[in-house]
Order: C-alpha cells, then structure tokens, then sequence
C-alpha cells in the first residue's frame, strides 16, 4: 500500500467533539468517520486493525475448542419473548417491524439465537460441552453513545455460548476462556488490561467478569485493594463499614427550617453528617411503587446493588404531594408504608443519629434504628468508597480507578435454556437444563482502547500483532533518483518478504511525512534521504521512539526482519510469561 | 474436527419445505437454521465454507487495488434523502425509527455510504482512481423470501465501490472488475457461470453485468443466443418482432359478447392471434396515472422495461368505473387522454388488427395503427421469446434458460455523486463529479449455487477451495485397535500438516458413518478398515466417486496430500485458462 493511494485523510486539527485521544487520533488519522449518532463507518486503515484482532480472536476462540457460526442481526421478537427479554429490556433493545408488520429486533446480544440453533442438536449428554462463536455486528439503542468507538450504538462483537451439563464443567470451562481472554489482550497488546469481578445484571446468572483496561478516560469505576489482590466493579465490591457507635441518646424531633440537604441539616444540629441518614427515592419501572434507599449521610447509593435487591428495573422518583412521602424531610422511623424501604449497612451500629422527620419542616435526633424500628435488616446497597476496608482482606485499602470495558464472561447458569426449554436427557435417562457461559469482546471497542492505552500526542503507537500496518518506509526526497531507489527497492523487497508494508513516495515535506506516519502509527519506520545515503545508511526507528539506528543500506533489509521478529518475540513473551 | 463433536444435527427426511435440492441437503447436512421468514443461522459447517469464500473475495478485491472498509449496517435515513432513495426505494427498505424517533434504514446495498465516507477524502483529481470494498451484514425486506440461502432477508455481501475521473478510466476498471469476478468464481470452484447483460433497475447507471449460475431451478430467465455470443436478462435483452405486413382491410366495430381474452376475441372473429392487439394495463404509484402498454396477443409484457420507459414505479392497475377504460375492451384506437399509452414494437407492421373498441362488447376488427392514429412510435416493452431474433446477429436463435444470480456489476455514473453532491477538482481547476462503479457478490448466495451446481442426491460435493473440509478420515471400527490406531495416526498427521481434515471415530455403522461424510461432503475420503488393514491398504477415494483406490498404508498420507494438490491443480488450471 501507497500512503498516495490510501483512502483516508489526515489531519492535525484536533475535532471539537472528541473529548478523549483516542477518538480525536481515530479521526485524525482517517480511521472513522461519523455516519450517525454513535453509527460509524471504518476507513482501511481501522478495517487491517479491527481484521487483525478478529484474526487473534478466532484463533484463541478456536484454541479452545469453539466453533464459529453465525447468528443474524435481524431477529423475529418471538425469539426474544420466549427468553422473556423482548419486554424485560429496556429502550437500548432496537424493536421494529417488517413489511408485514412482523416484530423484530436487532440483535444486542445472541442467547437467545445460540439457544435456538442447537436446541434440538444437543439433546443428549453426549453432546456436551460445546462452545460456539461469532464474529458479527450488535446493534444497542444506547442513550448517550460517546467517545468514539468505545461506546457506540453498532459495534462488531465476537459472542461465544458454551454448553454443559453440570456446574462443575461450566466452571472448568470458563477458567479456560479465562485465560484464552487474558491471552486475546496479551496478543493484541495490551497486557495491562485486569480482570475484575462484576454484576451480571440483564445478562442474568451469577459469577462474571469483566476485562477492563485501566485509564483514567474509562467510563467504569473499578474497585482495588492496595492491601490484597481484590478487584471488583462498582456493583460487585462489597460496602463495609465499621461505624463508631457512640453513645445513645433519646428522640427528639425538632424544627429544621430552610434545610435543603444533609449537610444543611447537620450543620443546622451541628452535628457529624457520619452519624446522619438521608434518603434516595426510586419507583419501580412496573407499577411505579416507591423505593426509598437509607443510607448513611456521606455514602452514595448503588443503584445496580439496590436494583438487583429489589428485584426489577427502578427510575429516579417523581415525589407527588399525595404520596405520602415528604419530600426533603424523609426518615426511616414513622414512613408511609405505601413505599418500599431498605437500610444500607452505613447506617449499621449508630446509636443515635439525624434522620427525616417525615414530617414537612421536621428531623429527628438521637433516633436509633433497633429502638425505634425493632428488628431491623441492613443491605449491601451503597457504593464502596475511596480508602474503604476491602471485603477480601479486610484492610482499609480500598481504591477506586477508571477503566474501559474491553471484555466480559459469564456464569449464565439456566437463564436461557429454562426460558427457551432446551433440555437434554442425562445418562439416567432424565430431563436436565443444559448450563451456559457466554464471553463476549467489542473488536470496535478493543481497537480504540489499545489506541487510548498506546499513544502520543502525535499519533496512536499500535503494537505490531495489530497495526494496521508492521513497517512504513518514508522517501524523504521522491525527486532524488538515489533516495527513489533505494526507497522502492526496499518495498519491493519487503512486500515479497510478507511483511505488511506501507510506502510513502509522496512528494511532501519530511515534516508531513513524518506526522502522517505518526498517525499511522506502524511500529517500524524506515527512513531513506539523500543524506543518510551519503553515509549509505538508512535510518531504521520504532514508532514508540525508543529506538532508532543508523543501518548501512546493504544491512537494512535485515535488520527490518530481525527488528519486525523482536517485536512480535517481546509479545510473545508476555503472552508465554502469562501462562 | 471430530465429527462427534460438530455442532449441527444431519438427517436423511427430506424437509417438507424445501423446493430446490440445495436448500434441503444444507438443511439435512446441518448447515443451515431457519430463524425467521428469510432469516437464517449459519451452523459451523456453513461458516467454514463462507469463510472460504470470502477470503477468496478478499484476494481478488485486494489484487485489484480494492481496500477493505466497513460501513454500518444500520444508517440514518438522511443519507438515502441524501440520493433520493429513502422515497423511491419501495418496501424493500427496512425503515424504522430508534429510541429518540431518529429515521434509520437498515443497509440493503451502500452506495450512499460509500459516497459519505469518501466524499471530503477525494476532493481532487489525484486521488482517483480508487476502489473500496466491505464483507457486511444486508438486510432486504423481500416480499417472497425462498429458496434457503438463494433469496433472503439477510445476508452477508461483498459491496465494492469504485470512483473513477472519466467515464474511460470507469471503463478500464469495470474490464478488471469484470475478470476479477470471473476468477472468483474459477476459484469457488464454479466455472460454469456465464455473464449477462443487465438492467440496472434501481441502481442507476447503464451498462451493468450480471453472473449467472445456469440452473433449471433459477429464479431468473436469461437470453441466450444458440447463434452468437448474445447473453442477457430478459429486461436487457431488445425484442425484434418481424410482422408479415398482410393485407390493408376496412376498419370495422363488432359486437364481441362474452369475450373474455384476447384468444376468446380471435376465436369469435375467426382472426389469428399474431394480428391482435391485447392491453395491459398499470399505475403510476405517485399518482395512480394509468399506464396502457398494449402488444401483439401472443407477447407478453416485461414490466421492467416498461417502468423504464415510465421512468418510475409502476403496479397492475385497479380499474375503476369511472376512469375511462373499459376493462375487457381497451385498444389503442380512440382510447381516453387520462391514460398514458404505449405501443410496443411486435405491433409494428400490422396492417389489420383487431383490438378492443373502448366500448362495452365490441372490438375493432382491420385496425390499422399508422392509418387510425397518424404517426405511432413503438417501444420495447415486450418479453423476448424462445426462438425470437437474436438482437445481436439477426438470427431466430434465442433460447431462454433459468439462472441464480451469483453476482453483478454495475457502471453506476454520477447518479450518488451527484445527489450527494460529491466533488473534486480536475486537472483545471473546475468542479466535477466522480463516475461510480459498483460490484456485488451474495456470499451465502453463492455457496448455495455451489451447492445447488455441485451435489449428487446424497449431498454436496463441494469443491476443494471452498469445502468446508478438504478430507474425511472415516474409522470404520472404532472397537478395532488396529484401525482406531491408524486413523487416529492418519488424522494427526494430516493435521500437522496443515490440511483441513474432519474426522469420524464415532461408533456407528459404515452406512451411517457414509451417509454423514456425503453430506458433509468434504472432497476427499480416506477410509481406515479391518478389511482394507489385512491387505494393509486404506481406501481413499473422491466425493464425486470419480476416483477411488486402495492403497497401501505407508503410502496414504503421501497420496492424501498428493490427490489434494492435485484437487486444487485442476481449479487454479481452470482460472489460468480462463485468463
């Protein structure tokens, strides 16, 4: 490939709308182009990247055993109703219809149609276990796609469902995708992605985790323990909290005016906001019932934690006048009870603390949960916080960073094949629900965050299994006959060689050259000009500039290989060190 | 791949739906699912083989020039007001609103994709020419989906777009494309297509070919000439009708009771049906105008070439009471001006005809065109018929055969660049707009017409280029120590040796194990016996029971690795022939 004839612009101008790097480089570099809202199209030089890593994944998927199918994009609702999904998903689910006012959706994820392919091969234990995978595009009507390719409303995914025929095997099993997983980042280059527990809300089931690439751009809050090797999302890490009990006091309800928020009310009673309580107010999506959430004054609610508590969807409350709820003034002791009410463990061992009155103007004082409300029950709904104690170690080490989703696996369990009623008869004869996993990777997604992961201010580094292309070969001085030779004598040479070469004989400046190739981003830069060939060299660099030689033209070509090898060699090591 | 490990059931019940033998052996085979109305899931053996295939799209798209991108699936319908195709286009456009109600469609080609990723790109002369090619999801809203993988809803496609500065270049470059294609399917192991002049519909543009996979199960007809080379869809192909002129005659009115067809009217007046004059009758579906094609009696009318001629949608005609035709009784000769007419040419020449009277119950009998309506222009409007004059070397050759379109190519002009207005800047400095080609194969099209071109009735015979295994390695007796220990030798080390080899060492009769390897249909077949170990042979054998031979075991794997070379010798001849 000519950069001449690469279908593509660059440019230096930083777009308005990329708020991070990696979007702002992607579309610098004529990698994307934004077709709609969270829709983009891939250029050739993002089409080599996003094949490459489809490439690693097919392998590692093979690897393990799987074998790839392919599911449709556009599937009849019927499939979705008999997962009970068409109406359990939220807006994201895309629903339309056909010419003949048949339902469908767009595929966010495929359960439901890897249920539905094997449903009647697999209805013997002798089948089992099994892994199938695809490659293909997902369509999620998200509300607010953002930063470039990393979230996005359609998106190419490899999804695999595994099959099996006890716990035991899903869990062998998905200690094998495990790795293959942390293998799949290795190749592609990023070994800092860590795995961490998550919850696996919609996609049901228990155990999962999720890949996440640690930056500071990421969308995830990831839990760790400086102390221990935990490492949880937001909605998996467990909420301690060891509170000073002090002393008892007796209840008093007392005049709060003007007192908007906690703090106002603290400050009003001067008293420690550690020993208040305030209330967040949800309803529930199906009937609009009220939810309201107690939690000590300085903790945050987690709305996943609370949501799988209750059991269903949940929306921020719309508090009206007749509900029963005083808005502002909310307490645990003496509330309606047309609402639903959960206690965080914040609040677990405050003798005596500021709560809501539930009466307008009003908050009590010295109110103690076990006196005031008998026996009471604390759940796990509030965020861990920064410095927490650490529900593996017990250490008050907890810290909280930002990471970029770049894969997940689950611990499905039944969820599918009970609702779709796949079964299959086990060696005594009898009816048994087959158990699933599912493992899932955005290719769009991986390739933007290596580029977050792996870049400069003058252009996107790609690691070499990767990049859309392993060597450029920059002509300095296209009108020079020696420099022009020499140029294309060395791609020439190297394409046979099968290297993935691109050649710039542009006549442009070095200067735009060279941020061109920034841009490109190919580990391995060969640069001929008139005056290294007076010295009869070449310059031979890498893209992360921690290399660059001067090599006697007659040893360029070699040294091109032998550069190319060692840094697939140092990948490759990684990936064997992992093992 | 173990063959009790494939995921995907095999049966021998031909299913009840299934109308062309392709279609029921890739449902027996298990390489196909039924998911919805035109929507199908691609079981592995399916997916191995359009792989296959799209890798062998990519090489020659590649070899071309061609760079690899990605378009949505899903594109917002400004785009397609953009090129005036979000009207036009009919209900085969899948159009729907997302959460925000935003108009989308879903992709069924993407010209207006193409012009929108390149359009600031190639804003002058010297970026041209250039090819961009993608392998994507589609998804056509078809009325009659049938046929299995032949005519669907969705389904994977290579689209190929090419920007050209000169109707010239445009030109040299369909010459390439056009090879291209015909290499393709050389290597897909289908030699047998032929190409065909086309109409280019909906697309726009003018000249366009189409690849046909002659077969009496195809949904389209195609002209050909026993004569001359001629070859073209029905709609490309012009109609010559040489009249014998016969005899001036008076006109006369007469009563025609109970004359319901043009071959009741003849009848009744005792006149030859090839001087008669029947009326077909459509309307616009802007503004329900009437259209009235009328030709000889025994023609019948190409609605595309007639929509041409209209310039527009068209649809049978409701006739009402009140509109001025009277049904049963149209003819050109004082018909009312709220219709549009058209003569088509097998009416030239006649010089006494009968038609309808637009008159309740009477026809004309010696109507005369030129003498009754002054000067009369004929159009081509009518279906070629076998045995017609061949547009091409004037001879009574033309035989009508059916055929799968495997492919097409199109020289679309400025229709997109236009509308979308893209731009570049020429040579001197003026404002032009690109000139488009555009180049389609269906994938899982394709490797049905495979199927449907190469199969016996025990199932496919898939060429070795795209068979979705090159060898079977059948263990007769799995119980036999002898014959486990040399199959699984054979199949490890055809493994190692990098061929695709299936391997069946399942418990099961030789009859079962035979009637899955023919429907898997990999083909080559290496059979491991106790009968064929005591004379310490193994049979191997083709899958087109051309070639079938014991040989001794030391000598198997050589032989195995020799008849593939061999297998892929015979394809790559035929592609080196053909250039």
């Amino acid at each position: 490939m000519k950069v001449s004839k690469l279908v593509g612009s660059r440019f230096k101008e930083k777009p308005a709308d990329c708020v991070i790097d990696s979007h702002a480089l992607m579309v610098r570099g004529g990698y994307m182009k934004y077709v709609g809202n969270g829709i983009f199209s891939e250029f050739p030089t993002l089409r080599k990247i996003t094949a490459k890593i489809e490439n690693i994944i097919r392998s590692e998927m093979d690897a393990i055993d799987g074998q790839e199918v392919l599911f449709p994009v556009v599937l009849p609702a019927d499939l979705w109703e008999e997962s009970g999904r068409y109406d359990s998903v939220g807006s994201e689910l895309l629903r339309f219809t056909d010419r003949n006012n048949a339902k469908h959706v767009l595929g966010m994820t495929h359960e439901e149609a890897a249920v539905h392919l094997v449903r009647e091969y697999a209805q013997t234990y002798t089948k089992y276990p099994f892994m199938i995978y695809q490659v293909q595009r997902k369509f999620r009507d998200e509300a607010r796609p953002r930063a470039g390719m990393i979230r996005v409303r359609e998106f190419t995914m490899k999804d695999a469902y595994s099959f099996h025929t006890s716990q035991e095997d899903l869990e062998r099993y998905y200690a094998i995708a495990y790795k293959a997983y942390n293998r799949i980042f290795q190749r592609a280059g990023i070994p800092e992605v860590v795995t961490v527990a998550s919850d696996s809300g919609m996609m049901g089931g228990s155990l999962s985790h999720e890949y996440m690439l640690l930056t500071p751009v990421g969308e995830d809050s990831i839990v760790l323990c400086n102390e221990c090797d935990f490492r949880a999302n937001m909605e998996a890490a467990k909420t301690i909290v060891e509170n000073q009990p002090g002393q008892a006091e007796d209840l008093e309800c007392i005049e709060t005016p003007d007192c908007k928020t906690i703090e106002d009310v603290c400050g009003f009673l001067k008293s420690d906001v550690e020993t208040s309580c305030k209330a967040v107010v949800y309803q529930k999506n199906s009937d609009d019932t009220y939810v309201v959430a107690f939690v000590r004054g300085d903790y945050e609610i987690n709305e996943t934690k609370l949501r799988n508590l209750v059991g269903e969807e949940i929306h921020p409350a719309d508090i009206t006048e007749d509900c029963g709820l005083v808005a502002g003034y909310i307490g645990p002791y003496q509330i309606t009870d047309k609402a639903e009410v959960y206690l965080d463990v914040s609040l677990k061992g405050i003798r005596s603390m500021v709560a809501g009155a539930n009466k307008e103007g009003y908050h009590y004082k010295g109110l103690n949960l076990e006196r005031e409300l008998g026996e009471v029950t604390y759940h796990d709904i509030s965020k861990i916080r920064e410095g927490g104690i650490c529900p593996c170690c017990g250490k008050p080490a907890i810290t909280i960073k930002r990471g970029i989703e770049v894969g997940n696996i689950f611990q499905l369990g039944t969820k599918y094949t009970k609702s779709m009623n796949m079964q299959y008869t086990d060696e005594n004869g009898e009816l048994q629900y087959p158990i699933m996993g599912c493992y899932g990777i955005g290719v769009g997604r991986l390739a933007a965050s290596i580029c977050e992961a792996k870049h400069d201010e003058y252009g996107p580094i790609w690691p070499i299994s990767i990049a859309p292309w392993e060597v450029e070969v920059c002509c300095l001085r296209v009108d020079d006959e020696e420099t022009k030779k020499v140029s294309d004598e060395m791609y020439q040479k190297l394409l046979q060689a099968g290297v993935d070469v691109i050649y710039d004989d542009r006549d442009v400046r070095p200067g735009a050259m060279f941020s061109d190739a920034d841009l490109i981003g190919a580990p391995i830069r060969v640069v001929v000009s008139p005056r290294n060939l007076k010295e009869s060299c070449i310059e031979l660099a890498t893209r992360d500039k921690s290399y660059k030689e001067m090599v006697p033209v007659e040893e360029a070509f070699d040294a091109v290989l032998k550069l190319k090898q060692q840094l697939f060699d140092d990948i490759n090591a990684k990936v064997e060190a992992y093992e």
